[in-house]
């Protein structure tokens, strides 16, 4: 049975300026390629969106940034899950989905590659599914990332950010692959 | 009501040659440290500890690596959970016995910073609990970091992972701040 992709946040708010800097603008195009390939082969396509309770977030449910970037929106019968939390698989259904589908094996792309799909990552890895992280079709920001709790503050580069994200991921929770590999192993 | 203490993985197998090199040599030091004043004011201490499935993993249940450091084992009716995944909240009673006591806020410390330190940072944050992240408690290693599934590889020194495994948590998933800082403010 093909992996189930899960496409974490791909949504306009991410375009508000506040984020700031950014690394891997292919994200969204990577994305895109997997999801035109698993519609192809008729695989499972979950797609997860934040609804953000901050006041003034681009992420609020009543925000126009709470939409889906137009190229990685839900189509048919696509299964949509909402959450208020970092983790997908808090607040949600998503496990129980999963396990009713008999998904084990996910791929997850998404949003931001430091928070949202790093928990989302770790608590499937902990929770037992198989998981393929595709690294490409992630990013990272530099707007909100702060180190004033520290006495050796450093500038975290957005794709300094990414890199260190996922290196925590790969081997532990998820195996990091890119999106060229996914695609020709399902070839 | 004094925060609950949560100490993760201090555990013997952390001084086995095969984590390789690490940063924060003082960290053991530093949650000894608010270990002592958590046991004089009489608040909660809760200790978790890592039972690996992992053949020949010096946290294996049947390793030596398996037991506490001695400065920071368990004494009296201090709570042990032990769990086998990253995160301290799944497989574990640890949820609910926080529920059960109405301890709201946590101050975390322990091993790995990008590994168990994180993933149960993000899971106690996302599940609603008001979080200290006693960031220089916490240790990184290098042995367990790869880059080999990127394009751009470069080598990960442990300072650098600890840092950037904090500023991932602090201000998304938790407040980071010193043991000083926290007995400061507790005096």
């Amino acid at each position: 049975m093909a992996r189930a992709l899960i496409l974490i946040d791909f949504q306009k708010g991410f375009d508000a300026p506040q984020w700031g800097a950014r690394n891997n603008p292919a994200a969204e195009t990577n994305a895109a390629r997997l999801l035109s390939h698993w519609r192809t082969i008729k695989a499972p396509v979950i797609h997860i969106r934040h609804a953000s309770r901050a006041a003034g977030s681009p992420l609020a449910k009543a925000s126009a940034g709470f939409a889906f970037m137009d190229a990685l929106a839900p189509i048919g019968d696509e299964v949509v899950f909402e959450k208020s939390v970092n983790s997908a698989f808090i607040g949600t259904g998503l496990e129980e989905h999963l396990r009713r589908r008999g998904h084990d094996g996910l791929i997850i792309a998404g949003l931001t590659t430091p928070h949202c799909v790093s928990t989302s990552t770790r608590m499937a890895g902990n929770l037992g599914f198989d998981v393929i992280l595709a690294h490409d079709a992630c990013a990272a920001f530099a707007g909100n990332m702060q180190m004033d709790w520290s006495d050796n503050p450093m500038p975290i580069d957005p794709e300094l950010s990414h890199q260190i994200a996922i290196a925590h991921l790969h081997g532990e929770f998820a195996q990091a692959v890119s999106c060229a590999a996914i695609l020709r192993g399902q070839s």
